[in-house]
């Protein structure tokens, strides 16, 4: 998407760093003591604008991938970046950063971050949220934003511009009805491994009161412990309510299939990431093994050609995209295009910080434009760290209110970024995170290493 | 394995950058322009004993890659690290840091970096090449290396057990027939893209004089080139020299299929990375499709789980390991074990910096200890940086001769280290560097970025 001149003149990295460890809200069985944090990153133009963008990590680690984001900064600065499609091009086609890839990992999700915040700056300025600035473009705008490579042979442009040809009869009403209704959420609060029964049971029945259309526990440490879980979320939520169950990768392909066998019979909604994200064909056979029971994955596949793979294969029945993970927007949009191809709604992963913000624009974005449904739909919420952003997310009645300021909610607080910047800002260098048990480790452990806490998980 | 105390007591980097760009030997239809580099690392024990170790990159983004390393540090530095299991579980283990992969891209090519030096310094201490510390070792400590999560599906404990003890028979004197004879190898110095045709001819004959095992032709570009240049080295090699192709994953499947098939009357010995190094199924799709020219694939594969399905899918009929992108020592020897598993031959992707010397030593333990064959195998062979390392590899009568000098072969000589430091270094500061048309390109980029040149490739 091109349009009026966008020059950026500076880019600048933050790296900010939560003590998420340290509030014991929960655990799963892949991640036991996480920092949440962000890569941040603040894009400003010539004409004073700014935008604003993040890779999410969950501590150690986010010094690098700051770097990695900085390392971006001459295809950025000093140029016109007013075509969206090209710079994404320009980004993801460096054949020097590419060799640290390709579109995988830490250079994979520095790109995410630049081209995120490029979109937050170009819907600032054309005064729409993200997810109005997408449902306006025409599907040839929508076409020339996407990268083919290696997934023509499941979706070729020709059929990427029929998807969204079909879809524009009613994206007026869609748009109107995100107004009135918002978007359905689902939320992960009353599952976290580390809570007792009396715990679980509560949080089940809040979030039944709460109007959430779904709720999920994690799963994967122990099966009797999981089976007491389940049948206690199944009891407090009544028969029908989808509860889905969420591994984050714990298993092999065998011990997965046993595994959900076992909770088979307490109707799991979805059986979420139960192995490797890289591993297509063990998704497929657990697929293949516990059906009914649909299997989800998707907040660890690191790109299109992966999602491509998974759909071919039948492996998923939900696919899970994160805004933060794959090449931000324009990834996004082929990956949600595929989704529609292969008839797969798509149920966005959230959490961790700021991703709730940013995915319910592509999911709205998908719902007007794409999909043209919220069948089978929902967002994941959970309800930690949204007092950092400048524009947080708004649930109402069980569901997302569609944003309405300008941009893609991607804006960080400033004085969350002068407290949590690490290692320097006033939380880690205050009394209170001295005195932590985190005081310890941060004496013996090298530099860009942050604290290292016990407690909540993504 | 573990033995006697091994302290860490310092990990330093280096961001050592090659200016091969400037050099104009060739480039493939991927990577136009450049510098081979390396993210080196250098370990010392309370010992004073030195192990070496490095990522290789292309050039810009190999600061990111040296902060990765060091983001490693706390990990291995004031820790006993004789348990290279133990030392390789805690490193792929660390759940923050495992967010930026998992086992993929920047960190993972950290791991394995930081897991080579420890395996240089380990076999330093025994007095050993790598290669022989390793076929020396019983089933039992070489299976204890392995992480078997997430591939038992296709390989367990006690089938690699079962293989490694079938090759015990005969060890002695494959060890004694890889000292005397070597180990075949393929050059590729004939078909860089760039090359004419009278070049292509000449580099043909010599490689035939040089008694090279094969040769291989990089493709991809334009098919009418390839066509011609296919027939030139058929003409010059005659019919049934093993000629391969090689296409640096710039095709789409349908493209990858008309490709190999325009291609086929010439008899490629193999076609190799037709597509994305992530697109398992694409590679399954083309294999059938262009039968009975075999699909090669490895160097950019991220790591076990997707070898795994490579094989699990017969995708691929030569695999392609790679020394310093997968999780290092501990990594390879679970490839190579499912590569024996499905009794497909390994051939390792080398060239680069100082891929050669590194991979040697895994093929002729696989000789010795896992495939127990040569049949069907061969190591690239690429002549150039060779004679920035202490121990550079030797080519006899197109083959490697199996290193004698304690270690990995990893160690570069310290003016190779002084000279190409990046940005400070002797050559980048020197009058060459400055009025190269690297230097406009330095002052208008941002400060990590290199040069940008054009010219060979990998």
């Amino acid at each position: 998407m091109s349009g009026a001149r966008m020059r950026v003149i500076s880019l600048e990295t933050h790296d900010i760093r939560f003590p998420t460890s340290a509030e014991l809200d929960g655990s799963d069985a892949m991640n036991p003591d996480p920092d949440y944090s962000a890569a941040y990153v603040v894009l400003r133009t010539d004409e004073d604008e700014k935008g604003h963008g993040f890779a999410f990590t969950i501590g150690r680690g986010n010094d690098v991938q700051t770097a990695a984001i900085r390392a971006l900064e001459g295809h950025i600065v000093d140029r016109d970046c007013s075509d969206l499609g090209a710079v994404y091009q320009d980004l993801i086609g460096d054949s020097q950063l590419r060799w640290l890839g390709p579109e995988k990992g830490v250079m994979h999700m520095a790109i995410s971050a630049v081209m995120n915040a490029l979109w937050d700056l170009r819907a600032r300025r054309e005064g729409k949220p993200l997810w109005l600035l997408l449902a306006e473009m025409s599907p040839e705008e929508i076409v020339s934003l996407v990268d083919f490579r290696y997934i023509t042979d499941a979706l070729t442009p020709a059929e990427a511009l029929e998807i969204l040809r079909a879809a524009e009869p009613g994206r007026a009403g869609r748009i109107a009805a995100l107004r009135e209704h918002g978007y359905p959420a689902y939320t992960t609060s009353p599952g976290w491994l580390g809570y007792d029964d009396d715990k679980l049971r509560r949080l089940c029945k809040e979030a039944l009161d709460e109007g959430f259309s779904q709720i999920k526990l994690k799963v994967g440490a122990d099966l009797d412990d999981d089976i007491r879980r389940m049948r206690i979320a199944r009891e407090v939520c009544g028969d029908g309510y989808p509860i889905a169950i969420d591994a984050n990768q714990r298993w092999d392909v065998s011990d997965a299939i046993r595994w959900v066998q076992a909770l088979a019979e307490f109707g799991p909604w979805w059986v979420e990431e139960p192995t490797s994200p890289d591993d297509v064909l063990g998704h497929a056979a657990i697929a293949r093994a516990v059906a009914p029971v649909p299997v989800a994955t998707g907040e660890h596949v690191q790109n299109r050609i992966v999602f491509k793979q998974l759909l071919q294969s039948e492996a998923i029945s939900y696919l899970q995209l994160d805004a933060a993970r794959v090449g931000g927007v324009n990834e996004n949009i082929a990956i949600l295009l595929l989704a529609a191809k292969f008839g797969v709604p798509v149920c966005p992963h959230a959490g961790g910080v700021g991703l709730c913000e940013l995915v319910q624009h592509l999911a709205m974005f998908d719902f007007v434009s794409v999909s043209g449904s919220k069948e089978g739909r929902v967002i994941e919420y959970i309800d930690h760290l949204h007092e950092h952003f400048v524009d947080p997310v708004v649930i109402r009645d069980g569901g997302y209110v569609a944003p309405e300021a300008a941009g893609f909610s991607s804006a960080m607080r400033p004085a969350s970024l002068a407290a949590f910047t690490y290692p320097w800002g006033q939380y880690w260098t205050s009394a209170v995170a001295q005195s932590s048990p985190a005081a310890e480790a941060r004496r013996t452990s090298a530099v860009t290493h942050p604290p290292v806490l016990k407690g909540r998980s993504a």
